[in-house]
């Protein structure tokens, strides 16, 4: 069996194109649809089951008719990684399970008003889960809210969705090295920075993790206009097995 | 000068179609997308003016692109009226002025995170105040959060929007009596019901509201399909000037 993972969104916060921005990568997004960006998310899709993981696009609807869904995998409750659960939540048919971090807060209303999603089902640091026959590992994640990444694994493969991140914990970059990682989906969202930010990678230490975790494949994603303009003036900058995601694109394992 | 004013969206908080329904009202939707009810917001066009009426539309940058959206004005912060901000804020370019209800909480981080929107301008019940040449009355409405209607007077012409909102409070009612209105957009999300709602009216109650404030045309909006499946089974059941409001339809006075 593979895992089949499609990014929705591979955008920072601020997506793009950005509104009213002028630069060259914002630009490129609004004549060419292909270069959008949405919020960071994506479908992990095993043996015909289909998990979101984070909810910022803003049409899920769109893209998950009704009954396409089996469960939802939040990192964090920063709106640009739930807000597409709002409108959603009004539907009719059956609850869908959230799984998330222990966050009491959430987002807005959406534990008074849940509607179809079911949010009691808690994620804790390295306490391994199963969901139809997916084993999923939660890693703290360094951020500005109680942020979860995961370790998905089936049949001896591992994939790592690492977003929103800041520098890796101790930890967690053991448990990484010390679980063969086939496929890795980090957060990247500036170009090398002097002082690399504290809530995201810049592309220094995403590059530094790089070398520290030894993925097969490492995916950046959570990308900010900053990030692709670096990228349009230094296409060669990255190296082997290292990729740009962009929206739409899947990466099977 | 006129005053034109056009649905952004007529729907209630479930909108339409409602994710999962099947439901004829739902189907039609489904099928055809000149039945659909994004959720009730709205935008009023003077000389060239553009105002945003509440922002639950979920892509506001398709609506307006930069530079074209003069202000919002926010009957309330529950996030079907306020979940378009979240994405745009983001944006760059001049700051758009928001005005609102002076409702501390907000809706989540928008006032941690205004980005381009600027939230210090509150609105105060019958402080009336001027913007770009358009007198703003600001009435209170009966709703389960602070929520604020808006009565619009421009050369002589009154137009009021009342939404989200239950039965009149007395003070409002007699405000609306005594300043004639042309033109009334009015919350209704129900079908008649044995018991009214508190947040909400149903069509008993707006029927009531019609009768005693006597506006020379009242439009329906934030409808439910309950009430669509209503006025399908009761297609002639709306006196004379009372409407049904429709997503892009447009009223000038």
């Amino acid at each position: 069996m593979t895992m089949k993972f499609t990014f929705l969104g591979t955008g920072s916060v601020k997506a793009a194109p950005v509104y009213g921005c002028d630069c060259p990568v914002c630009q490129r997004a609004l004549a060419n649809t292909d270069y959008r960006r949405h919020p960071a998310c994506g479908v992990l899709e095993v043996n015909g089951m289909r998990l979101l993981i984070d909810a910022g696009y803003l049409n899920l609807e769109q893209k998950f008719p009704p009954g396409s869904l089996d469960a939802v995998l939040l990192t964090h409750f920063h709106m640009d990684h739930v807000q597409g659960l709002f409108p959603m939540r009004w539907g009719m048919g059956k609850t869908i399970p959230v799984f998330s971090p222990d966050d009491p807060a959430g987002c807005d209303d959406l534990f008074k008003y849940p509607g179809i999603f079911d949010f009691s089902q808690k994620t804790q640091p390295f306490e391994t889960f199963v969901f139809q026959g997916l084993s999923i590992t939660p890693v703290p994640l360094v951020h500005s809210k109680l942020t979860m990444g995961y370790v998905f694994e089936l049949d001896g493969k591992r994939l790592a969705y690492l977003c929103d991140s800041g520098t890796l914990r101790r930890d967690v970059e053991t448990y990484l090295q010390t679980h063969s990682i086939d496929l890795m989906i980090l957060d990247c969202d500036q170009p090398p920075l002097e002082n690399a930010p504290r809530n995201h990678n810049d592309l220094t230490r995403a590059l530094q993790i790089f070398d520290q975790v030894k993925p097969s494949q490492l995916v950046l994603t959570h990308i900010s206009h900053n990030l692709d303009d670096y990228f349009m003036r230094h296409p060669d900058c990255l190296p082997e097995n290292l990729h740009i995601g962009y929206d739409n694109q899947t990466w099977s394992i």
